[in-house]
């Protein structure tokens, strides 16, 4: 078959590693970071899929109690706990080195990485390498270190699934479709809670108002990051790399109802999308049984007519500047998306603690991207002083401006 | 891997008949029906496409004089009219028998078929026989006969794939996935022009009212089919055929704007939805090229934000009955399905050509099924003495009612 030579190609180590792979017998799962948002959802269709499904190993960064009530109700061998000096039984194991230590058990066949920032890095690079697949709900890792994480499932045979609503939406669609049949990706966006706001307003919203998203219950840093629309910045790189599709290729349209969750147009002007209503629980499900589906009747059904009307808008780009520096940041490529992420954590930190307004964030990306946006990203240690450099820079500008810094930061 | 058991599996047949086909040379198409809406459609399409098909046969029913303009364009070998005695290049053939032969001649793959109504069976059962790929626009051949047509692509060897752009939806949506993951089908119905009418307004609806179909330009009996939904109720049976679905979990929901063409429901919760501007040229082109796509400029790009709003609405079953007469027709099997097609037909042309009001098509489809509706469908020749019966049966009822009938009936 002739294929126009205007499609576009997934990036080939990912596009390799997502094969079929067969559910015969149970598969060893680990869940890393089990006590968060996505965590907690990961355990529900566990617990639901216990036929298909073992949980070899939880880990958490410090909530040792839910920690514990999840370990005894699965039975799970192996479990750790990031933070140090905490209260907990003596056959856990503690510190940062569980993460590699969970992703790498033979045991284990999928890694369920639910880390909050940077700090899944390692674990997913560990997990690839080993073979394993990882269904990555840290979109961090594919920001800053794309290039290392696809390095490491080619050369370890493992595979990335993306756990985000969008991704797997995106994933969903292509199916068993080769990547040059795909002609468009177009992730859809809440808009977030400040969709309908002014400018003027925009700049002097609160940390409450920010943190009252309209359709995604989540953790207080992605729904910041929501209503900044580094979200979606984030989202646009990682399915540059997730499904090697260029910028240009990828789009960005408000949906206030969050009910479609992305469109894949294909070469010949044909549109799928993925709908459903707004919960984790089937990304989860699907990172874990992709390509194959397992029978769950745990996720409510969809109705069209009670998800009627779906509408859809064009992004403000100028009112919610974020999403263009992201895309920018991810055209640039070396550390210039290693600098955008941790400049965002770093202004986030300090917008959530009061050391900067909401019109801050983008401004102290914009600043950070400026100034070390072009330092290189060979390997691991030079993604590690990007980033460094770039929370170093937003505190410096927080100092400047003369506001109160958290104790945190 | 385990599969639920309430998971339903397509018609074995022509599931198994739906494969890859690789297109690394051009593939022979005929058209049958080459000058109605479809087949111009097709022609347009092909047009664009003519380094992957080669049109070998175009037949249509009597316009003369666009067939020859087209087969001269195409440089087509295999020109046949259905009708006799017309004036025609000396090299045509002439006479229903011309259907039968494009539909079989060696170097055509794929049989194209939109020739309206039941006269396009022969030609798609002798494709199918032939081993040959019979896209099929002619829902008729389903609906009618659709155990003859499955029992023939099994021993032939042909597949079968649909045109009409709900089922294209609905193939595209499941791709390859098995049967058994698929939970359910939602089509969607644009309602008609009548969709906002009263009852009673309905009941003394005109021609004119009937042929204003607000989102598709079709021909004019299937116009009035979208009016008093028995399009829908025949794609309901069609897509129980294609996709081995049960009536069950086969549901319509209405959708004004024609931009969402089918849900599919998976046995996960997952919902995929295939959209795209109302157009039949992409359900041609993915029919030609199934499950392959081939780069297609011509077809108008999706934009989200221009198609919005979409909106669901439930179906007024109540009084737009013909809908669940079809479909009990369906459930009931043997003749019924063919009782209720060809009373429809007759009742349409009737309702054209002022014999019959609007409200009196599915009373005359109602009355068709509940004095015939039980007649068996072992073969071919029971089918056509169930259609000649309910014609009858129509023809009959519209003489005692009194109003005229035309001089065609």
């Amino acid at each position: 078959m002739r294929h126009s030579s205007s499609g576009v190609g997934p990036a080939p180590t990912i596009a390799r590693s997502l094969v079929a792979r067969g559910l015969d017998s149970p598969r060893g799962v680990a869940v890393l970071g089990s006590t968060g948002s996505i965590g907690t959802t990961a355990l529900r269709v566990l617990d639901r899929q216990r036929k298909s499904f073992r949980i070899e190993a939880l880990t958490a960064f410090e909530n040792a109690a839910l920690l514990e009530e999840q370990a005894r109700r699965f039975e799970v061998r192996y479990v750790g706990l990031v933070r140090e000096g905490r209260h907990r039984p003596t056959d856990w194991r503690t510190g940062v080195s569980c993460l590699v230590d969970a992703a790498t058990l033979p045991e284990v066949d999928i890694v369920l990485n639910a880390v909050v920032g940077a700090a899944g890095l390692d674990a997913t690079l560990a997990g690839l390498r080993a073979g394993k697949r990882v269904a990555l709900a840290n979109k961090e890792t594919l920001v800053v270190a794309g290039e290392l994480v696809t390095r490491a499932a080619r050369e370890g045979g493992g595979e990335i699934v993306p756990v985000d609503s969008e991704h797997s939406a995106i994933l969903q669609c292509i199916g068993h479709r080769p990547g040059v049949e795909v002609r468009r990706l177009i992730l859809t966006a809440s808009g977030g809670p400040f969709r309908g706001w002014s400018r003027d307003r925009l700049e002097h919203a609160t940390v409450a108002d920010a943190l009252q998203h309209p359709t995604w219950q989540m953790g207080r840093k992605i729904t910041v990051d929501s209503a900044t629309l580094v979200n979606k910045a984030l989202e646009v790189i990682e399915a540059h790399f997730l499904f090697g599709v260029p910028y240009d290729r990828i789009e960005v349209v408000v949906h206030p109802q969050s009910i479609v969750h992305s469109f894949v147009e294909f070469i010949d002007g044909s549109v799928l999308a993925q709908v459903g209503l707004p919960s984790m629980e089937l990304p989860v499900l699907y990172a874990l049984t992709h390509p194959d589906r397992l029978s769950d009747d745990g996720i409510v059904p969809f109705d069209p007519v009670r998800a009627s009307p779906l509408t859809f808008e064009r992004v403000r780009s100028e009112d919610f500047p974020a999403l263009a520096l992201g895309i920018a940041a991810g055209r640039q490529g070396g550390a210039a998306p290693a600098v955008f992420n941790a400049a965002n954590e770093e202004a986030v930190a300090l917008f959530l603690e009061g050391g900067l307004g909401f019109g801050g964030i983008a401004k102290a990306i914009e600043s950070a991207l400026t100034t070390i946006g072009s330092l290189p990203a060979g390997d691991r240690a030079s993604l590690l002083e990007a980033d460094a450099r770039a929370r170093a820079h937003v505190q410096g500008l927080a100092h400047r401006s003369g506001r109160p810094v958290s104790s945190n930061s």
